[in-house]
């Protein structure tokens, strides 16, 4: 059976791991951006970002622009494959490729 | 920003409805069946298929076959058209157009 990623099937986590994997590799994307984007709130988004973060899918960095403090988030290599293998699960099972198999079995 | 369908997102519902759209129309899939197909318990299905019978998205119905009560279920237009809103609204955020359409804002 097509393996769905918990981690990213939640769906903000799927939709920050989209903007950060579809951007160029290493492209960091700063958190007001991806607040508005996914229009959540800070607390939601924050929450999200942290448990990427510690599945090893995001990379946080933190910064001060004009004395203020902004936080960017990237995706990591081993994020991106974890993206890319997610992505792949759901296509399988959107082509209804889990009954096709097992008719097979 | 793409409509993702929470009634259908969650996993076993998501697997449930393409099992039932990719089979042939008014196709009706057995209780057993998916419960092998998806690899989860009697109670755990019962209860997805019901969530997904109140949204009007599937349709159950009994039948007697040697005594014995058997459960089909089958996806309802209705179903159907949501779960291909569903798959659309999935394939572009995995292609990444919500942030270009962000850049357009």
């Amino acid at each position: 059976m097509a393996d769905l990623n918990e981690i990213i099937h939640q769906p903000v986590r799927l939709r920050i791991m989209a903007a950060l994997v579809t951007v160029e590799d290493e492209t960091q994307l700063d958190f007001t951006y991806l607040r508005n984007l996914l229009d959540v709130t800070d607390g939601n988004l924050g929450a999200h970002l942290r448990k990427l973060e510690e599945a090893g899918y995001v990379e946080l960095s933190k910064t001060f622009v004009a004395r203020k403090p902004r936080t960017y988030a990237s995706a990591t290599t081993r994020g991106r494959r974890a993206f890319e293998d997610h992505v792949a699960a759901l296509e399988a099972i959107m082509r209804g490729e889990e009954s096709d198999g097992r008719k097979n079995d």
